[in-house]
C-alpha cells in the first residue's frame, strides 16, 4: 500500500536526481518513507536516495516496490504549478500509479521491478572532504566544458581545484579554502572523471543548495546533498578514469 | 476596393485563427466588414470567421475577394510592436495587398481566389452547450498530450471531462459544473477527436478569452469565441473520430 | 609583451564585431592599444577595428601580433558575469593567451599569424553620409528578410531608404531626414548589397549605439561606429552587388 501527497517541487527534484543516471528506477516504499538505489547502464555511476515521510504532506506506506518510468513522471509533473500538491496512490490490482494534480487524474502503468537490480553501493573511505555551494561546482564544470571531455578534481590542504587539459588548451578553477564552506584534507589528492557524468550529477543539485564532496587519489568521488528541506538525502558515486 | 487600418493585435489574431487550418484563405470583403470560411485540406475541420468594420480603426470596402498567404502576412505583422496600427490597402491593378507599418511599406502579391473553394458550413444541432475559460481547455489538452493521439470530450449534467486512453496509461481532466462558466446538458454525451486538430484550434484562442463548446454523441464539436473585443466572431467545427 | 585587463563587455563586443567576418583574426598590439584588419573568406567585406589603451582597465603592450580563435574566446568570455574584469596575458614561450576571470585561469593556444594576411583597406570617397540609430538600421533589415536575399540602400537629399524586391513581393523602409540624426547628400544614390552580410554587420552594433553610413552609386557601403565608450572605433566595408 502506498498513498501520499507532496509538493510538486519535491517530486520534480527526485526525478531530476535519479533520471541523471537511469530511465526507470525501483522506488522502495515502507512506513518510514522512500528509498532508492540505482546504477547507470555503463556501471560508471550510482545514486542512493532516501526521503523520509516528513518530506511529504501526507504519507501512508507498507513495504512495497514501485517501478517508475521517470520521463513519464516528469511529463506529468509539468502539469503542476509552483506550490501545487500532487497526490500519488498505488493501485495494486492494476499495478498503476495514480497521480492527481488539481482536476487531473493520470493513471500510469508501473514498470516490472523484476528487471531492475538493487546495486550494492560500496562503502568507500575517502581522505578528503569539502563542502561548497552548488553554484561554485557548476561554474567550475562550465569552465571545463569547451576544453576536454574529462575533469580533474584536485584538493590539497588549502584549496580545491577543478581542471581540464585539452590538446592545445587548458583551464583550471581554483577555490582557496576561504571560498569553501569547509575543507578537511591531509594532503594533495587528485582524480580524473568523465565530464558529462560529473556535469549531469552536479546540475541535478538545486541551485542555492550546498554539496559535500569526498575525494581520494585515483578513487571515486562522492557527492552528497540534501533535498526536500533536509527531509531527503542524495549520494552520488562516480568512478574515476585512470589516467594513462 | 478595400482600404483599412487596424491594431496589429487584431490582424495577428485573425492569422492565428485561420492558419490553424489552411495556408491560404479567401477573405470576403464588403462594406460591413470581412468574412471567411475555410476547410482544412483533409476535410476534418472548418473555420468560419466574421469581423465587423467596427473591429478596425478605419474601414472602407466594396464587395471583393482577397486571397491571402497567411504565413507571409504573419511575417509582416511581426514588424509591428504592440499597439501599432497597420494599414491595409488593395491595389486592384497589380492584385497586391499593400501593408504599411510605421515607415515600412510592404507590397504582397495576392493569391488567385479561383482555386479556393467556399465550403458549406453544415448547420448542426448539438444537445450540450458549455462555456469555459480558454486556459482550462488548454490545460486539459496539455494533460492528454503524452498519453494518446486522441482526446474524448465528455459532458453530463454536472461536469465536463477531457480524457485520453493510451496503451498503458490514461488521463482525465474533469471540471465540475461550478468550475465552468455555464453548462446546459440533458444527459451524458461523448465524442472522440484527433488531439492535434483540437489542440491547434484551442491554442488559437487568445488566453484570457472565453470559449463556448457545443457537443453531441459521436458528433462534431463546435468551438465558438469572440475576437477583436467582441467585434469579431469565430466558429470552429471538428469532425469526430468514430471509436471502434 | 602584452598584459591587460578589461571589462568583459568590451572584449565581447570586439569578438562580436570581428567574428561577423572571420573565425580567426590577427590582433596587432603596440604600446597605444590594439588594431585589427580582416577580410572575409569570400572577399566581400572588410573590418577595421582600433581600440585605444584607454578602453582597458590596465594595458601594457610591446609591438606583437596575436592570432586569436574568436569562437574559443567567445566561449571563455561566457564565463564572465556583467561587470567582471577579464585579465589577458601573452605567454610568449608557449604562444598562449592566458585569460583569467575570477578564480578561472584559461590557457588558450594562439593561432599562427603567418597564415593571416593583412588586407589593404581601400580609401573610398563616398558622396552621401548619414547617421542613425542602430535600432532603425536593424528594423529595416528585418523588414527585408522575408522578401529577398538582397537589400538596396538608397539615399536622396531628404530621406534614407532600405528596400528589397522579390519575385512577387517588395518592401521599403523609408526614413525621412527628420528621423535620422544627420544626412548629407548631394543627390540620389543607390547600391545593392547581399542581405546576409549587411544584416550580420548591423547586428554586431550594440543596440543603443549610433552608426554612420557612407553610401554611393553602385559603390561599397561603409558602416562606422564606436565601441568601448568611444575608446574604440569600427569600420565595416561591404562590396555592392552590381544589378543586372
Amino acid at each position: 500500500m502506498f498513498k501520499s501527497s507532496a509538493k510538486a517541487e519535491v517530486l520534480k527534484q527526485i526525478v531530476d536526481v535519479v533520471s541523471t543516471l537511469v530511465d526507470e528506477a525501483k522506488f522502495n516504499i515502507d512506513s518510514e518513507g522512500i528509498s532508492l538505489k540505482a546504477v547507470d547502464p555503463a556501471h560508471v555511476a550510482m545514486v542512493e536516495l532516501s526521503l523520509r515521510k516528513e518530506a511529504f504532506e501526507e504519507f501512508e506506506g507498507d513495504e512495497t516496490e514501485l517501478g517508475i518510468d521517470l520521463e513519464k513522471l516528469r511529463e506529468i509533473l509539468k502539469l503542476a504549478h509552483t506550490g501545487d500538491i500532487v497526490r500519488l496512490e498505488h493501485n495494486e490490482d492494476k499495478n498503476q500509479l495514480i497521480v492527481k494534480i488539481g482536476n487531473v487524474t493520470r493513471r500510469m502503468s508501473l514498470v516490472d521491478t523484476a528487471g531492475i537490480s538493487d546495486p550494492k553501493v560500496p562503502n568507500i573511505d575517502l581522505p578528503t572532504t569539502m563542502r561548497l555551494k552548488a553554484e561554485e561546482l557548476n561554474y567550475g564544470i562550465r569552465a571545463s566544458e569547451s576544453v576536454s571531455d574529462h575533469i580533474a578534481l584536485v584538493a590539497d590542504q588549502d584549496y580545491f581545484e577543478m581542471s581540464s587539459e585539452g590538446d592545445s588548451d587548458s583551464v583550471d578553477f581554483r577555490l582557496p579554502k576561504d571560498k569553501l564552506i569547509s575543507l578537511e584534507s591531509k594532503g594533495k589528492v587528485r582524480s580524473l572523471f568523465p565530464l558529462d557524468y560529473f556535469s549531469n550529477m552536479s546540475k541535478a543539485i538545486a541551485s542555492g543548495n550546498e554539496v559535500s564532496i569526498n575525494l581520494g587519489n585515483n578513487y571515486p568521488v562522492k557527492l552528497e546533498f540534501d533535498i526536500a528541506d533536509g527531509n531527503g538525502h542524495v549520494k552520488y558515486l562516480l568512478a574515476p578514469r585512470v589516467e594513462s
